[in-house]
């Protein structure tokens, strides 16, 4: 086998993004809190929630003898749904984790089209759906009902401003465990319905 | 770049299989009606359900000039959870297919245990748990409440009889659109709570 460190440094740097679905570092932490969240609401009964794998479309894979399948030609895939979904308290839930660099406002042009479609069907279908969004440089975290964002969108509005989230969503506190206790958050919008 | 054409072609016919994760080319078949069902269920405002995409662990990636980022070393990784799920009629539904190649009963070592542990919390936070089980030589599929399954499995029982899925289960028809009106039989799982 023929070595090329240049290339294999290349990759194993740009493998570190590509993990993480080409978010920032900052993006990975938050995606690590919800799924640490999940993994304590799992462990304690709490509510089953999970993130979905990373659709990927498998073109070639090798059988080395006597070890795993590997794959040797694959390309990452557009998700058409959301990222995270389950059940807690009866309801089904299905939200998004977007993170922003800016402190003013969320702009939908981080929301693929078909995310939008998905998360109305959800609503349509008695489903409960959110997005959580993180501000970085606020270093603040918010929950915010789909339907609102929703609306927006649909109105030809093309973000929401810092200040509505701070009106009309809810802002999730980092702790020990869970890291971000979004369900308390989830519980209002059920007290809401 | 050098061809290897038996290599190639060895590679090629694995990997059908692989696509379908190692199971049958029947298995393939019933995967695929489910999913067209879930399409059909989608776009005629029924129901929201995705098959789950196959996680796999990516080790390596490279970026070729002005294309998309190429995989090319990955593995498939053991599911945690079951392969679909989604929303109807406000129900969290949480399901997995399964097809066996005997005419007398349906193995439960073809279930993972930590789908057992799975469908057991689902069910307790208010979700709707089932197996799809197709009997592949009578050509037969079945819809059976997780709850049946769970119980002969915690009670050491190793299969689920033929004539148990009869009596205990509902038969699933298969028709043009859906292929598979899985949904008919959940109706009757929602009348019985």
């Amino acid at each position: 086998m023929i070595n090329y460190p240049h290339h294999k440094r290349k990759t194993n740097k740009k493998n570190e993004n590509i993990n993480y679905k080409n978010h920032s570092r900052r993006g990975m932490i938050l995606e690590n809190e919800i799924d640490l969240s999940n993994k304590y609401y799992l462990e304690n009964g709490i509510a089953n929630i999970h993130k979905k794998p990373t659709p990927i479309q498998v073109v070639k894979v090798d059988y080395p003898q006597r070890s795993a399948a590997r794959i040797v030609e694959a390309y990452y895939k557009t998700p058409s749904t959301t990222d995270y979904n389950g059940v807690y308290k009866g309801y089904y839930l299905d939200f998004e984790a977007k993170q922003t660099n800016l402190k003013s406002k969320f702009v939908f042009a981080n929301i693929h089209a078909h995310q939008i479609k998905h998360l109305q069907s959800v609503i349509q279908h008695g489903g409960i759906a959110f997005f959580i969004v993180q501000f970085t440089k606020l270093n603040e975290t918010f929950l915010v009902d789909a339907s609102i964002i929703l609306e927006y969108y649909h109105s030809g509005i093309k973000s929401l401003s810092y200040e509505e989230f701070k009106n009309q969503g809810y802002e999730l506190k980092s702790s020990y465990n869970p890291r971000i206790d979004y369900l308390a958050a989830v519980d209002l919008l059920i007290s809401k319905r």
